[in-house]
């Protein structure tokens, strides 16, 4: 998520390898939230609880993993948000440091939907499960709406935190945390990113969320967004 | 808690900044500890061992996230026996870099404390529970209350030896770990901060404390954190 | 795993420590990931899901450890197929620091192997059961062959990556939260190593693994690791 | 444990302070070790899989905090046979920055042992607990005594490595980590310390040792601490 701050190196902007790295990054995200869902629902004996925190140690290992190894090449983003916000970001400052034009943040978008899919599959495809199944996992209601919007802000706020001259921990560290705590403080287990909402349709699991349920937690999740960058803009002032 | 060690660029004193973030930090302190209260009480199945464990892992998240973030403007105290510690401390030398008055602490903990209730409401808002509501979980006793006393003692001296010259690691992660540990080994599951009393008065969940039961663990946190004070003061004449 | 970037005093290639090293690290993996499965089976009442939780932050911890005080020495492969890469790669550039030559590459993997064993027995030893047993645990099917072939190529991508100048973090780091998470999301809790599946077939537990079964997780492994060395070199193409 | 690498300011050896160290840390040590155990074993539903996971997390925890700021002062021991093992290192040369003389050993050692006592205690009040009980959880046999010399021996191993010029990270960092791996992966839980034997004998619960059990441990962890210093001067010769 976001651009590593202590790049030496200025990166080449090879616009197939960031696709590469934005495609494989969330799906190896969606892959492990996926299937380290299921993993933890057959092992838990019906302990929900459990299976939580099982699902919840291994997305913050893999973000953390995600964002340190992929984050030189396209700067991790792996979430349509955090691209949209980069890009608005970029047009207003330079303190990031990867350029987005609009045509840039629309393939990256493009291929974190794809890569989120096909996280999804090879999670199916492991688990030997139908490969195209999708979920009957209910979710919404005003009070989850709510919560998605509150984990996005907080993740848009991490992220652009994280990007100042005053916060010397790396953004892989940062991120990862602050889902490992959003799992479990919001009433919808912190989706966070509409490229996992896709990815997750297609998982009928612990992790997936059914068709109907997926316009309200995006709707939700990019207000996040906005609040979350707003919150940011009025601390920048602040400090910087 | 407390301030960073290693800011560079002195912090601009935006008094209306710093609020907010001593306010948005505590809310969202408040926050993860009662919405993953309710959420690993729902889903651990009576299992109180289990949910314990969801609750100190996203609270120890959260920690370090909030006071990696909001440190660089208000120091990230989220706790007034922080702020009056930093505020003594501030009046008999220098070597907190944040410089706090009678006037900033008394607004510092007005703020804190509006935090902690917003948390809480959030919290109960998220999971689609009754807005406001109180504990009826009563806590005390003598052992709970000497625990509360030991919790908070430590977490002062943790906090101000984190801010000597020999201590490279960051404060937000020694703070986060002490409490991850105090969870544990108080009888008390470690409040150490008035404000997280305050707040979790106002959840009757798994983490909530009953209005009985607030006076003992503020008296009791009050004397710890006088403690912490005296043990860093004997053991800063030894090594600074 | 891989080798220490900012290594400041060239090591002194001394064979038979190195051999000692990789030995004595992957003796200490193998007995970790063998009798911490043996605990957490005995204690857990059934709950596998505890069980894989105990043993996935026994052998994280462990990893990091190994890696962090046995890379300076050997370069903490500790895996058969992490030391073919380095070797393969070490023929076609200068990145990686310790040369290894055909020779020495099979005398560590022969003395991995036999650690692996050691590393069985010992824990055998410590739990009271017979020294010389093998698993029942059959594994496999195209589901787990495809998760051992992905959870190979990852931490081979792992590995390289975090060898570029791009990444600050510690190899010690990324390798045991990679497979922290790969414990979870791949279908086979992620073995990655044929070492690991040399010396858990030694344990009728937990993590063991029939005889019959290593054939299958050992090829998919070889398979991975080369789709990983090709994904890393495609990515090096773009940032280095 | 063992001394910190990076200290710039030459401390002070002021002995009382030492000792005092040397005593509050041992004794915050054991409280956590014996206090998260009741704490584990009362909320955990019998599940002792769970229980040590917390257990473990605690300890984990404490030991990462506790070595961080008490290091600079005595170099966090909280150990005989560490304090033996520096003091025998510091007569051979001066790779460790804090000289200890025989007189000096002694005098740790015996505030440790009375700190240990003092943890045990503490934690017994804060759960309104017998102050002064015995545990009647005997251990021992071939296999646990075997993993109390491998525990040691790896811990001191540990310790020993990470004061070497190659290894960047903290030995407060490792020390944690290995002891969370060695709580799981060895037979006996790993106490790996003459002291926690003594305390966790005042404690009847999840933690603590029958004192018919005690000396096969001491023995085997002194042994072990012979072993581990016997491996690291073989390796040292390898790389310093």
């Amino acid at each position: 998520m976001s651009v590593r701050e202590n790049t030496e190196v200025t990166p080449k902007f090879d616009l197939k390898k960031q696709l590469f790295a934005e495609f494989t990054g969330t799906a190896a995200l969606l892959c492990t939230v996926i299937g380290s869902g299921i993993m933890a629902e057959r092992l838990s004996g019906g302990n929900l609880g459990v299976a939580l925190i099982a699902n919840t140690l291994a997305t913050v290992f893999a973000l953390f993993v995600l964002i340190e190894i992929l984050a030189p090449i396209s700067g991790a983003h792996f979430n349509p948000l955090v691209t949209l916000v980069v890009y608005f970001k970029n047009r207003s400052n330079n303190t990031i440091s990867i350029v987005i034009t609009a045509y840039i943040a629309i393939l990256f978008i493009a291929f974190q939907l794809l890569g989120a899919i096909a996280g999804a599959w090879l999670a199916n495809v492991m688990f030997e499960l139908p490969v195209l199944q999708f979920s009957t996992h209910v979710r919404g209601g005003q009070g989850q709406w709510l919560a998605e919007a509150v984990a996005t802000a907080g993740l848009i706020t991490v992220i652009l935190r994280s990007g100042t001259a005053h916060v010397k921990a790396k953004t892989s560290t940062l991120v990862a945390s602050y889902i490992g705590a959003a799992y479990w403080f919001t009433a919808s287990t912190s989706f966070a990113n509409p490229a996992a909402v896709l990815g997750r349709m297609f998982s009928d699991s612990f992790a997936g969320i059914a068709p109907v349920s997926t316009l309200g937690f995006v709707v939700a999740q990019a207000l996040g967004a906005v609040i979350g960058t707003l919150i940011n803009q009025y601390l920048n002032d602040a400090t910087d």
